[in-house]
């Protein structure tokens, strides 16, 4: 093989095939994927979750992941979300001509690892190719089933005053080594936090309908997430500044580059709100798992007139945090 | 709004949600993706088939149809293709910076409009934006469910000695068009075929299980497909190309660009092996309904020693229609 990607990898022939039967299907060995049809066909309870995701980061390799596994895990965690046990992925991907055949194999390797670590299959996929100068090294979009779990009622309308918002571990990780890996700034300090979430969820999920509702705040942050919600809700959120868990290593480069960790993606963390009578329990319980080993509550549900997002600062200040409106951080994921 | 695509459409704040609430949504009414979460909660069958595309096709708007109307055909025909009916889609946008709004606004209403044709809803999808350089327009994918039909028994392993291949029309038509559009070659005269098969093979899996294996022969043409069939059979495959369909402009065009229209993409077509004994009778179902007005028996299955695909001329001369190993046409879908 040569050892960077050609056009006619991408024809539909002989490259075509040789690139799928040598390089991807010896990592994703199973019988859906192997039969190589159209499409897999499979078997799943009747009620499911379906979700997709194209990641574009810029660089595809960086501190903590790669493309190939922040694929797997946005559609994965997007799947745990919405209250569901992940089983399937589609994988596409979109090639750009003169693209390292190495760098390729590291990508795939990785979506393999991923995938196995977080107990899914990649069942059916396609293979693009696009000239030089028209992409940025390598696109990847995942969609996934899962099944739905029962007994959970997730929804922003039974959000009431006096519950609680937690957060699964330490907020903007993701975003900030994204943007420090772009710029080559504070290198070997801070890696991104992408990793599938089916343990932390796993926990949540087990409290039933006491979870009211489940968001992974990727893209825009912790605070374009709850404005999220308080766009739907007919309450208002007041986070509690000082309870909110961020590493140093972020705080210092938020202090440095003026960027505000609030708003800055995560690509491992859940941010849920609950009844608050199960709250302090299910903080106990997430810091027994590794990857929300520093959850913490960060804020109620609260009744002023009109729905916003409140920070309340250490010495009793309050702002708004509103949605972005400016560019913080492009292609983060 | 302003009249092109930003960077900050794609940073989850204020733009994206304004494209997805006043351009996106308005198109795709439906309680599954109204409720917008992160992603869809959907009940269907226990059997399923899943399967994905990602569409770079250059230019995005061509004669027959756009990169939109051939995002949804597509995953739909593979599904068709998996002998399940679709009914769900998701729909994941990579725009480049810069693109026209009111085009991307073309695009979303003919995914709209073929989704509809087609019985399929869009349910879930996901927004991303790239820096002007790095794509080229809009690079779209799809996803699709489709609800398995009973009774089928859909694999090369029953393809036996006498079966018939049929083809639902005339070959060749989008990769033709296609290529005609990007070099301003025979205006007007040359259409894409790119449409939804429902009707199509809803009348050919009204045949059961004399139906041995389908598949839309897209990129690489009929040649490409068929050779993937006889990889995996202990049979070849003989083709009469006399009964082959090929329209006239197609015809002209491949005279004068010395382009073998076997090999050219299909995007409204359907290639079938079936039972001897039912061929003539599919045929004449076939030929009622206006996409597939022009199928014919094109071949049948031989048992020559070695598996191979032959085509065989009108003055009884053989050869052997090898995959395809160089550029015939990139990015026609």
């Amino acid at each position: 093989m040569e050892d960077i990607i050609s056009m006619s990898y991408g024809n539909g022939g002989k490259k075509t095939s040789k690139l799928i039967d040598e390089m991807i299907l010896p990592h994703f060995d199973n019988e859906h994927l192997n039969a190589l049809g159209d499409g897999a066909l499979l078997e799943v309870q009747g009620k499911i979750a379906f979700s997709t995701d194209s990641f574009v980061i810029y660089p595809c390799f960086f501190p903590g992941g790669d493309i190939g596994k922040l694929s797997v895990c946005g559609t994965i965690n997007d799947l745990l979300m919405c209250g569901s046990v992940p089983k399937y992925l589609s994988l596409s991907l979109i090639i750009e001509e003169g693209f390292k055949l190495s760098e390729l194999e590291k990508i795939i390797q990785s979506i393999s690892e991923t995938s196995r670590l977080a107990g899914v299959k990649v069942v059916t996929g396609d293979t693009k190719v696009v000239d030089k100068g028209h992409g940025h090294g390598i696109y990847i979009n995942t969609a996934g089933i899962g099944e739905r779990i029962e007994g959970l009622l997730l929804s922003v309308d039974r959000i009431k005053k006096g519950d609680k918002v937690i957060v699964s571990g330490s907020v903007g990780n993701h975003g900030i080594a994204i943007l420090c890996a772009r710029e080559n700034l504070l290198q070997g300090s801070l890696n991104s936090d992408c990793t599938p979430l089916n343990e932390v969820v796993s926990k949540i999920t087990s409290f039933g309908d006491k979870i009211k509702i489940m968001r992974d705040p990727t893209r825009g942050g912790v605070a374009t997430t709850l404005n999220e919600f308080t766009d739907k809700m007919k309450f208002s959120i007041e986070l509690i500044e000082e309870q909110i868990p961020i590493d140093p290593s972020v705080r210092t480069a938020c202090d440095l580059l003026g960027l505000d960790p609030l708003y800055s993606a995560n690509e491992g963390k859940v941010l849920t709100i609950v009844s608050s009578e199960i709250a302090e329990e299910l903080i106990i319980e997430l810091r027994k798992i590794e990857a929300s080993k520093d959850a913490a509550i960060i804020g109620e549900v609260v009744d002023y007139a009109t729905s916003k997002l409140i920070l309340k600062g250490g010495l009793g200040g309050k702002r708004i945090l509103d949605k972005l409106t400016h560019d913080a951080l492009p292609r983060i994921c």
